[in-house]
């Protein structure tokens, strides 16, 4: 099936809480994902709430990935959306699970931009 | 259903090709659909591509809203994630639908964050 992006939701249950409330570390963790996965970084944004959690974008030339933590309930929402072959998405999305230390991952797989000719 | 958030995924087909290459344009037209969603920016980042193409993202204290343009195809994808009851996520949505003049949107509802307890 033809389609332009390849989206991939990442609910992340069960994650190490200090790594969600730390907005640096996360800005790292989702530089290395981009990088791991051979994407080109275009534009960040990162914010810190209180009394916690974060939100940070970064968008890559293939697109972008994105994410948001919820630290009372160790839960992140994060999002790698690509489009094009070069980007190895599912590698950043191991880097993810990984360094959010989630013991509880699931991934969805959506598809957009389809039967676009 | 218990979520944290509500993330609405828009297909764009069929938009007017000159609005989805404008990245001032794209840009006032998320800034206003957060503004008449009732949600609050707090960061926001946008490029434009060679030869065509814009992504652009802006973080709003109740989360995001996400969009990529492809005029080549007449084609944006746009996410509208949200938490909490305040913002109208539906009202953006439609703002968007109108203002890059999609002459075949469809949307997708996600919920995230499910069974957080």
């Amino acid at each position: 099936m033809n389609a332009l992006g390849k989206h991939l939701l990442l609910e992340l249950k069960d994650c190490n809480k200090e790594v969600l409330n730390d907005l640096n570390l996360l800005r790292e963790v989702l530089l290395s994902a981009a990088e791991e996965a051979g994407a080109t970084v275009v534009g960040e944004s990162f914010h810190k709430f209180a009394p916690q959690g974060v939100s940070g974008t970064i968008i890559i030339a293939e697109s972008h990935i994105f994410l948001h933590t919820w630290p009372e309930y160790g839960y992140a929402a994060v999002d790698i959306f690509t489009c094009g072959d070069t980007v190895k998405a599912d590698v950043a999305a191991e880097l993810l699970m990984e360094r959010l230390e989630s013991k509880d991952p699931t991934i969805i797989e959506m598809k957009r931009g389809v039967s676009i000719s």
